[in-house]
């Protein structure tokens, strides 16, 4: 982040929206303690405690460095900590915490049962996300991010079509996903944000298909990648045919009309005020209408930032009313196992009245010759 | 998994272990899940049900299909499932299972509160880590992969040398992790098995420093990586210097001889019926003794297999007996911030007298020229 300060104003943002329900959080999840302080700690169990008059960040030595470079002393005190020690307990006696409450949607049911026995003579409540309502609706500095993301990430596309079916067919699934993964790393993105999909023909039936060490053969491409810059993800899916050959043509080309529309009919309902269960019935319904109902069996979409799966989920069971700046995918898909599948995935922007797409390129089937 | 058989065996032995304890447990780690049953559903949210007479696998619409080509049908039978649903009870309530534990090492304490609640008739017990036992102890075949992955990551250091001081100094961390990745892609790896680790110069005094975007210099290298191959993970350090210049070089020769005999020592002693700390203290008491205790401040080492780290840690305070067929690293480091840092780490496996190193390069300091 450009400015330091953001991450006080965020601490004081958190502690408004709790205020009335909760005191003293400790926070586990280290993508809310990036949020935070601009410390971002993978896999380092590292505790940040937001208490009334002062907040410390719990680090332990392999970390400790990275994290004094990185925190704003002002709005944290970092304490070196390993779960073995008792630090953390007289912090919270030296500066009279008698309640706590536990970020539980990041920590483990064991982690929980052994963080309560040590601090036995505390309150203990739990809240599950504390910081959704923040992190889901983005500031401009974030929009800016992830919007140079998408640029950066649309161009994969065209590197992928500009690869052409004879070298793609020399290669596996997997060294595609690789490839790519060069492409975007050489471009400027850090790393891949998920493991990238890329599923040739049947495989492309399973939503999640592990890329393979299967040859590249004619047919069915469908590709589900993203990548990370300055700690945000992006995520993408588009579903392409090399050669204009697949077997059961018809059939795949019915289904890429209507995954196609349902995705239109969802982008152009999208903007704030609809709720996430009703746009995700827009495509479900015109989907099932078309006789594919049960061919799509995830939900429609999810938002994105820090976490490349993250609320709002845009589900048939969310009723959350979508506000501007949120930013979600939108990604309807049609499966036929021991056939394939099409996915149309594109990250949008809410805005007031409308949304704003944040890739450029076409919705008319690819053909990769 | 050549020998499907083996999933059968082993719930047999988890029912075995745990039979006086607990009955009817469910899993929620996917690498216990894929260790039971074939399936590796990477954040599927997944959940395995071992129940006395019949086990079930609960899958959801995005990994059904490929679960289905996983498993054994005589072992378990695959589910449909969403969070949503109430299968999960139907088929507690169907078997008239009315006392359940659940691992509460790989569940939030959010998703046990909300199982707890939706099976509200059911008693419910937790159990911490109920495949530790079996997975701390490797099979032959778990052997003879992790042996063949040792290999192949091991020609990744002769790549790094190869490429030579001028090469190095024209790329960034992040590029070298980059390449080094790509090699041990194309010469068979599935993926890294973590964000590898490249630091350079001071950045070395951070235990894991994330490789960053500036260019490499001459210096300190450290490099701490891995990949997977057939789901099972590989982890080596090395600490070379580029162009024979140091700052301080004797300070650094120092350190290097000093972390090299540590771990010899520990290497010496490792073997079946020592306890984990005192493994760890064989190393760390030399450390200390050379003045440097201080700047050991990370564990000796931990289990690896299926995960980077997993039982048994080799800490101070585990007084676990280790045993044959274990595999472990074994990684002392001393880091100095603001001047660099040191790790030298080989996963070895345990013997009754001694144990393997399943590394074979040399000790001495490398030069790259």
């Amino acid at each position: 982040m450009k400015n330091k300060g953001i991450f006080t104003k965020r601490i004081e943002d958190l502690k408004n929206i709790t205020q009335h329900n909760v005191k003293n959080i400790l926070i586990f999840n280290e993508r809310n303690i990036y949020y935070l302080t601009g410390f971002y700690g993978k896999d380092s169990s590292s505790i940040l405690l937001i208490a009334d008059k002062k907040n410390y960040l719990f680090v332990n030595f392999i970390y400790y460095e990275a994290a004094f470079e990185s925190i704003n002393p002002s709005d944290v005190e970092l304490i070196l900590y390993d779960k073995k020690n008792n630090v953390l307990l007289d912090i919270l006696k030296k500066v009279k915490i008698n309640e706590l409450t536990l970020e539980s949607s990041s920590i483990t049911h064991t982690d929980f049962l052994n963080i309560s026995k040590k601090l036995s003579e505390i309150k203990i409540n739990t809240i599950d996300y504390p910081l959704k309502e923040l992190r889901q609706v983005k500031n401009e500095e974030e929009i800016e991010i992830m919007m140079k993301n998408c640029m950066l990430t649309e161009q994969c596309i065209s590197f992928i079509k500009n690869k052409g079916s004879d070298a793609l067919k020399e290669i596996t699934e997997s060294e595609l996903a690789f490839e790519m993964e060069g492409f975007l790393v050489k471009k400027g993105a850090f790393s891949k944000s998920f493991d990238f999909v890329i599923a040739n023909n049947k495989n492309s039936s399973k939503p999640h298909h592990a890329a393979g060490n299967n040859k590249i053969k004619s047919g069915i491409i469908l590709m589900d990648f993203g990548v990370m810059l300055k700690n945000y993800c992006s995520d993408i899916t588009r579903t392409f045919i090399i050669d204009d050959i697949v077997k059961n043509k018809n059939k795949f080309l019915e289904i890429y009309q209507i995954v196609k529309e349902a995705q239109l009919s969802a982008l152009s309902a999208c903007k704030e005020g609809i709720t996430a269960s009703e746009l995700d019935k827009i495509a479900r319904d015109f989907i099932s209408r078309h006789g594919y109902g049960k061919n799509f069996g995830h939900s429609l979409g999810h938002g994105i930032g820090l976490s490349v799966h993250e609320p709002p989920f845009i589900s048939s069971e969310n009723e959350l009313v979508l506000k501007e700046n949120m930013i979600i995918t939108i990604e309807p898909g049609i499966y036929i196992p021991g056939f394939g599948g099409v996915r149309i995935e594109d990250m949008v922007l809410i805005k007031k009245n409308n949304c704003q797409r944040l890739y450029s390129d076409s919705k008319e089937l690819t053909i990769i010759n």
